[in-house]
């Protein structure tokens, strides 16, 4: 049978602390060469829709230990609205009902029969939390209590959840541009956490005096600068261009998630895409060569060192996702969903043939 | 509703015309930089059986001009065994009732949605001999008559049917090192296309005064060799080291279906690939340039010159697959499912989510 399971079923059957217990024994398999992943491409098109690109994405990764491997596909229409003062890259939900679509595929490498289908939406924000989270276990102090974050929207809630998770966090700032937004978002995450959550009126404000500074934004833009740097800190982000390049140059120890730094983008001639444009989106850190960096799977892999003083700035860029993580997490999700039968089993054969592809 | 297809279905709404048409129109828009494809990828491990190994394929295409993107996945059990003195690339139907996964899916680049899902199988057969059938269009000889194909296996079959579309064809020769599997092949085309097909004893029988060589085999080593080069010859194969290098060289015109050349391939640290060793599989080619070379898709548009005289020996290389043909050939396909109600609808809400990706 092949299992097609929702949204709803991976968050029921995926918690944080699963994640990061999944993702940072994988980190180790990826970093020994034992787990692979094939880094992210991005194929770009006009689509009938004004100041729009259709992106039909993908990534793959095997994680043998598991005996899985994963293909993340998304079809997605993009755009680069401006809003509140910075250039974002927002999908727009398009499909019919006004849905997004996104899809994560698992198959064994024992039989290599397709194990299962579900949505991508939540553990992609889980996964990303996670591993925002695994870098601050090895980064930041271990008596870090004090957390800045900029940014309200939906990848923010699993960074919070994830610090929580490796930290002992007592106090938690959280800034985004939008007043009501980041009200509404403090309030929810402080019951959710059991943490007082406070909304601030700048970006100095909730990270100044933080232990931990997590940018979580859909900025394609700086959104933390080099003045604001201080001894001790740890900074993550979860896109490129997050973290002004001065700033990252500021840090004693800069971390990424993967050498495979650049996605393939395969684009229709002449087609506009903002976030390749100079000055800013992926351009903005071309001064960071991540060839020469440490990557996060290995200082897990105990092939590099975390921190080392307590006086030491650690910065860690979640610079690319990568197809892996979906096998990795999404072991848990089937191995869960089969032991207590969630979702809609699918006959195999309608996804298996009798003839040699 | 996203459709469900079988190879049957396939097989039913996709004809060789249909198929050769929707390619020779797509190839167009590939050459011209509208249409985008992403070279496909392995990620390779080990399995948990012996000689074999897992193979995690991708590929992925988008043509505007249709609407239509595919992702095109292969969850393979790889094996390389030496048979009838040919080293070959055979995948173990290792899945549940002896099966083969592999994979189309196909999105829309107006709204997103996952429009269908269908094994790869027979589509992939049709549009590898479509490419070599849309090859001999421009490259054989106008009054092109006499076939040689060396190989009698699954692919040779649409490799026949495709020549037999382009060219008033009226002798085909096959030989394959198998006595049995060559006259039993030679039996069912020679009815399926009303034209003679003799089996015969040796692959210089094969060839000798044939206007046209086809290699159609699993071999990932020489089948064709340079002595057997006539005056004003079309070569083809449809797997790198079929033709011997020297006798690429001796063609006075080479081309190639793409200039993404070798498929990423990532791979377990120390796993054997006895494709990728010295001497035998994608290393035989090395000495070809393939950057150099013209293209198919750049022929077809009329950017390069086809034959150009009756003496001149021509020599196509499917050198790779693309990802872009599956969103050519899914375009008709999903069409006409359309129109005849062919194939199971599942939910579309089941493949989309209301949460940002």
């Amino acid at each position: 049978m092949t299992l097609i399971l929702s949204n709803d079923d991976v968050e029921r059957l995926l918690s944080m602390t699963e994640c990061l217990d999944a993702l940072e024994d994988a980190y180790v398999e990826l970093a020994e060469g034992r787990g692979v992943t094939r880094v992210r491409s991005d194929c770009l098109t006009p689509t009938g829709r004004e100041g729009a690109v259709y992106g039909l994405k993908s990534m793959d990764g095997v994680l043998p230990k598991q005996g899985i491997g994963a293909v993340r596909i998304g079809s997605d229409m993009v755009t680069w609205p401006r809003r509140d003062g910075k250039l974002r890259r927002v999908k727009v939900p398009a499909a019919p009902g006004g849905r997004y679509v996104g899809l994560v595929l698992l198959f064994s490498t024992e039989n290599c029969e397709p194990l299962a289908i579900f949505p991508d939406g939540v553990m992609q924000r889980i996964r990303v939390g996670a591993t925002n989270g695994l870098a601050a276990k090895y980064l930041a102090r271990e008596d870090a209590k004090r957390v800045g974050i900029l940014g309200s929207g939906w990848q923010a809630g699993t960074q919070l959840t994830a610090i929580c998770a490796v930290r002992d966090i007592e106090t938690i700032r959280c800034f985004s541009p939008n007043a009501e937004n980041r009200a509404a978002f403090s309030t929810e995450m402080s019951a959710t956490l059991g943490v007082d959550v406070t909304p601030v009126d700048t970006p100095e404000a909730a990270v100044e005096g933080a232990d931990v500074v997590m940018c979580a934004s859909s900025s394609i833009e700086n959104i933390f600068f080099e003045p604001w740097v201080e001894p001790g800190v740890h900074l993550s982000s979860i896109k490129r261009p997050e973290i002004e390049t001065k700033a990252i140059q500021r840090a004693d120890k800069v971390v990424i998630h993967t050498r495979d730094a650049t996605p393939m983008h395969i684009a229709t001639k002449g087609l506009e895409l903002p976030e390749r444009t100079e000055g800013q989106g992926w351009a903005m850190t071309e001064a960071v060569d991540m060839a020469k960096l440490t990557t996060l799977p290995e200082i897990i892999a105990g092939k590099a060192q975390g921190r080392t003083s307590d006086e030491e700035v650690t910065c860690f860029l979640n610079n690319l996702g990568m197809g892996f993580q979906f096998a990795a997490a999404g072991a848990v999700v089937y191995r869960k969903a089969k032991e207590t039968g969630a979702g809609r089993d699918l006959p195999t054969d309608w996804f298996t043939e009798d003839v040699h592809p």
